[in-house]
């Protein structure tokens, strides 16, 4: 890292920090200009600035060289990851647009679900989404069926053929979760769930890892980084709006940017939901139209046969026809995509 | 509007409300309900809700029935807004994306400028954008050239043949801005600017409408509607980010959802502009395909013929012939976008 | 709730609307204006929107009526919660200022945590607080001692009577945690993680639930609501800061008008902590005498007896004689505070 | 400025760049460490990156090395400035506070001005404000009285003896309000107006400068700047609350720690507008306290005989008594206040 003392820094201010950095096993490089001094840290293992470090005296700014993760970013991994499911389908790279629909929760009607299922399997999608533990901003909203919804995901599958994405809210439902699904889902309300983090990242089935409302990029990237540090390399990292000022007309704020601005940094996929980051039907088809030109690998969708009657999310749910037209449209765009290797 | 009366509220506080609003020339409806009383209040003319009447003693929520604005609104003009410019260039509905190109600030050197109006003009644009009169952060910034810019603008629009849009930023100074410019834009620190919105409402020339840093579509449509009341129809309006808390690899975030959110309730095109939404070359194109795909009228886009030595937002603007490759796919991609008539 | 029907709604969708209500076990009274029709839907025991509703044809806007946090509200439980701890301390209504001091992590060094308990407890401090289970950004900085860092709390609680304050990260460390400390803290990471609100709801030691860097009021109070519904009603709510688009000079922005907005409508106490809430150590004492007049009932302080050397946040932390200065000042301002009366 | 070179960078890069800057006028020196070459450029005397060098090949960062502004800096300016009127009254350093109040605007009747202004300076408010000019959201709010304002100001002046700060909002109209006003306040929406910035810089009436709904401190201070280039020293900062994503209880984010973060960097005096900042009235008395003890020079406040009945913001405003009563607990509390020399 290389920390710039203040133009008033004293010469004792200057060995002082440069005293510190070498306890703290830097080799220093002190470049002293005719405004100002300069030290160059080198050997930044873990790339974290100690904080208190700028609260030295003399000190104007610290500023650390390297990117804070590694095994996520394209540096140390130039090539797009592609994630391989058992059933042979690929997300990621050059990958045909992976479809992830189905209902924000799963019901109780067991043959709804399987309408669903099958009506977005025929229109392409591969794989099926559905809440069984649902995070709720209220404790006396509907929960979700837990294991009995994971059941009734789990016997869609074996209808159709389609893979399951399905979310874990805690560490001690991990080993649950993963017997019943193909790929692990976090929520946004869990991104920095840190304990949950590891645990997806030490068993062995991918993780589609959301956004937090508010969370940085950077942030992000180091979320999908601690999944990847405990040993689990697929990681799919989902954009599904950002909390802003306006919530107006929408729920959140869809951060389209976001899809070429982490491809051009790291190489694991990125999927789009649209469905969460506008929180209406109508914005539905063109935001999934938008994040499909503009690179995403993947897209996950809310459908439901009778929207108007969904235990929850229903007013941001499309409708089994309206998602079959939206697939054929996105089947025609996907080849103007903007790829990795444009960025 | 519907004024909930608090449970606990009394009856006086109700007759209170009741009172007071006749006296503002509301006819009233109560509703007594068994938890609580509910005051329909008919006649808002101008569809603005009294603040003081939300702190009167007893009222939970009032709740406004009617849309702000009401020349901006498509409730009150179903059809598509097309602009028509004196050349036969049309912007809005289903008229051909209409893409504004050019330098950031127009710049001493008048080749530089030419060289740049040909090459957009070669590659499709229709408008050539440029600063003459610039809004810096910093009062050391270059503030542009004022009238010698404008006449460098226009003499490119006499080589040419594109129109020139270029940015007002004083009430003072719209006659002359108008004298040169086909389309005068207003600036995101400028959008509730009131003097100056009543100014480019008076004069007859087609207003481009930056939406603000921190402006609600709400209030961006209000702002359009300021113009509109003057007398001006002819307001376009302008995506181009949104101030978030994540600036670590964007400039502002790039809200695309705007673009359905804003044709499904205003009758207005509307124009993305991906430099100033982004802030990096690289993403430009990226968004400027999502852009055209979920409805946007028009792009504004910063070109020039050496980005690295523009003298102001080099770091997003392509150059000519990145430019140009961008036009072709957007072509292509332009009988793919979402129409006003599928929201 | 109130169903805002759109002007031009049909009478079949009137008529929809109030089928499905009532299907849904509401009881409906139909209010039709001569501009537009409102739908009163009494009953609703869970206080919660079905958010489909609002997608059914016909609908303009729906208005709750009822506060969707119960326990957690003050209608329901009017005069202010005061928690009482085993060794006489209280927290909350007019209860003496509750300081809560210590460092960010707990560190290898034991003395120097006894250092700063004695220290501030000789100051006026109740609480000691330090993390020994750590939530970091990146998987590479110091995660905190675990156990082994309860174990060293609980010997400075011996050695001082002052009581623990520390955090609990995930559902299985709840037993755990409780063991060692007086008080589970939820941090702001895991303010929606809601298989640990259910956990420490449970258990009967009091929470500080801290309030998520993006989180509403109305979600925050939500998140209280979860503790209490499993039976804890000791949950003390903690300010520290939300994010904002400004972090050119603080971390986050604390909100210190959250403090009176809650204590008008919530009973349980309120804490502030200027340490996260600015990121730096020169802004904790403005802050935290501010957060004093404005009424908080405690506060939440980082101190290290050497911070430019502490593991974590030493850029944000006292040392022992400016807290120490500080206590005395608070405790002169502590008479002018704003109590929950005065709202 | 310091440039951080890629890792990557090669020795071209590192060539092009160093040409570059000397030809910009830039002296420099390279440090080429083991890891990455760092160039420092000394001698930029206008303090601005050009933007254009971050997009250069090989580039990693570019760290400015001095406040970009320089007449606001407390670095060239040391001590606190104190605006002095001609009646004696000062404020700013260690005068006393310095309370501005009175309606949000001014109204027809001229007796309720009066009474506001007899009321408030009986309370120890040294300034009458009102808004004769109102910047409102939509066309269709009342607008204010213009001229006719202005007069009923300066005839409550002369009733009372309280000074009169007053809204401009256009550059045409500042030599009409400085008139009438004693100073000059400029607006949250107009404080990148920087026309208007310029044309008060240019008058010598005090300016009161509100800070922008989602400026950063860097931008505000760069809004003062631009004041006092023109030749204008007298500029007070006044934080009124800013932009966020909760809304559902107060108006604004009221950014209490702006205040030190301010003084520390800035020799002006800092105001605080809790009617704006909350827009609640209940909220008025603690965030004023909470204002004064964390250092503020001012406040501003709206206060009506009848808020209820008040023709804008009567929600947030005090009646005559509340504020007597909160004038006599801020009197009690400024001798607690953090002045600039404890920062």
């Amino acid at each position: 890292m290389i920390i710039v003392m203040e133009p008033n820094a004293t010469e004792e201010n200057i060995q002082t920090m440069d005293r510190l950095l070498q306890e703290q096993g830097y080799q220093t490089i002190l470049n002293r200009g005719d405004v100002l001094t300069v030290i160059a840290a080198i050997g930044d293992k873990n790339t974290v600035v100690p904080k208190s470090l700028s609260a030295m005296p003399g000190v104007k700014e610290i500023v650390p060289i390297q990117d804070p993760y590694k095994r996520a970013s394209r540096i140390t991994h130039p090539e797009d990851t592609v994630i391989e499911f058992q059933n042979g389908v690929k997300l990621g790279g050059n990958s045909p647009l992976c479809v992830m629909a189905g209902p924000c929760s799963v019901e109780e009607d067991i043959e709804s679900l399987l309408i669903v299922a099958r009506g977005v399997k025929e229109a392409g999608a591969t794989f099926l989404r559905g809440g069984a533990f649902k995070p709720r901003t209220s404790p006396y909203d509907f929960q979700g069926l837990g294991e009995e919804g994971l059941k009734r995901l789990a016997q869609a599958r074996e209808e159709t053929g389609l893979l399951v994405v399905t979310e874990v809210l805690d560490s001690q439902d991990v080993d649950l979760v993963a017997r019943y699904a193909d790929m692990l889902q976090i929520g946004a309300r869990n991104m920095q769930n840190y304990k949950l983090l590891n645990a997806v990242g030490q068993q062995n089935k991918p993780v589609l890892l959301k956004r937090g409302l508010s969370a940085t990029i950077k942030e992000f990237l180091l979320a999908a980084e601690y999944i990847m540090v405990q040993g689990n390399p697929n990681v799919a990292l989902c954009e599904r709006g950002i909390r802003s000022f306006d919530t107006g007309f929408t729920r959140n704020v869809l951060d389209l940017a976001a899809v070429p601005v982490i491809q051009k940094r790291c190489h694991l996929p990125v999927v789009v939901d649209p469905s969460h980051g506008t929180g209406h039907r109508y914005l539905v088809a063109p935001m999934a139209k938008a994040a499909t030109v503009c690179g995403a690998n993947g897209l996950m969708i809310e459908v439901h046969p009778d929207p108007d009657r969904a235990w929850s999310d229903g007013q941001q749910t499309l409708t089994i026809p309206a998602f079959q037209a939206l697939m054929t449209e996105l089947d025609a765009l996907y080849k103007f995509r903007v790829t990795s290797d444009q960025l």
